[in-house]
């Protein structure tokens, strides 16, 4: 058998829109009158190019803020997996915070409350106010020792990974009731022959991340799918394949 | 039967503490060379005084932005009860960030470490620095419309309370297995003499708060502990006596 190739993975920018897209709570930094950093939480919606829509009141301290000087920094995290609160994933998005009105108000509205249906109920309230933060610097860290800094036009490019919310589940359940496939696919697909037991710590749009153990101590691994999955529900039917591939040998 | 006087809540102060307490991560906001916020991931622990201990990189671009500008503020924040995350308990705090070094260190040190165990594995590194925040402002928001600027003074002399890791899992066991005490509470001990039924919709250290079923439609109450509670395992004793006093009417 020979190696396979490397498989794929998602790339800083897809990991950075899988987080900003994967929650709707952050923290904003903003610069008080003084100068000062000013950090609060927010809600957020995303826009089609990756840009945060805030919804913010200008009786709050940030609003105020904003109206001053629109330079502003948004924290985007994922839970992390274990008890290591490092291991989480997270995006510092910054730029500048535009206000919108009027007519490019729809598009900016529409993604804050398909994000946020709570705040139908005070979209319109007088003091809150529409704001996009323009995005001009991405800062990536995925974990301890997966980070980079993310070029801006590829943050907009990439697509945020549509199986990330059906993850946590699929690798549990094939965990608890596929280690049989599991095994094969380390030996068959991942080149570690005498694999012994393997477990899924992670699934994406791509495949599979595994912890293999081997006679010669334990090993991460990666197996990809035939084809990157495209819809939210797609990871059974691409796991199938892969196990359907790793039987035929 | 007397109406109750109003029972005891935690102050603005005690509810701040007692979130920035409860967790280990925030988002810190600093200044860049450029004097743009930049929001950042941190693990902290606390001082005696309430101070936020971080363990920072030089490398890390919020480590940088220290060493420029001591200027820093910090969002901690607590999990959202519901699925809506303007309801998330939260603070900010503002001030200067102070390194650590020497003599002078030694509790800080501590403070990180006992809330970020992993930190020992690095704490030593040549690139890690402690630097502790000094509290200047101290903002708390509780949830929709609970909310207040909180004297410094107040945070610093302020204490966590105790038993607020064990309330969520109290809070539950009342309301699966104690509703007819529940009850009781809120016809003899809250005034609802015509109550229907009661659950309880949070607990801290002063009392539990109710929510209460009359003919009248619902209504929110709240039933004080005989003494506050001083020890985290300290809700069950506390309760116990609340449902015994007001069974004995």
């Amino acid at each position: 058998m020979t190696a396979p190739e490397e498989p794929r993975r998602r790339t800083p920018a897809e990991e950075a829109r899988t987080i900003v897209e994967g929650t709707n709570v952050g923290t904003l930094a903003t610069l008080t009158q003084a100068g000062d950093p000013w950090a609060s939480l927010v809600t957020y919606g995303v826009l089609a190019d990756g840009a945060p829509v805030l919804l913010v009141s200008h009786l709050a301290e940030h609003g105020r803020n904003l109206v001053l000087d629109p330079r502003a920094s948004l924290v985007a995290a994922t839970p992390a997996r274990g008890d290591d609160p490092l291991d989480m994933g997270r995006v510092t998005l910054a730029g500048r915070a535009e206000r919108r009105a009027g007519g490019e108000e729809q598009a900016a509205r529409a993604a804050h409350i398909a994000a946020v249906p709570q705040a139908a109920t005070y979209v319109d309230f007088s003091d809150f106010s529409l704001w996009v933060l323009r995005v001009e610097r991405v800062r990536w860290v995925g974990g301890y020792g997966r980070m980079g800094d993310v070029e801006p036009a590829d943050y907009v490019a990439a697509e945020a990974d549509p199986v990330a919310a059906a993850a946590p589940y699929a690798v549990r359940h094939l965990n608890d009731d596929h280690a049989d496939a599991l095994l094969l696919m380390a030996r068959v697909l991942a080149g570690h022959e005498d694999a012994t037991a393997a477990a899924c710590t992670g699934a994406d749009r791509y495949g599979l991340d595994l912890r293999v153990d081997t006679p010669g101590g334990e090993t991460p691994a990666r197996v990809g799918f035939a084809e990157r999955v495209t819809v939210t529900d797609g990871l059974r039917e691409a796991t199938v394949e892969l196990a359907r591939r790793a039987r035929s040998g």
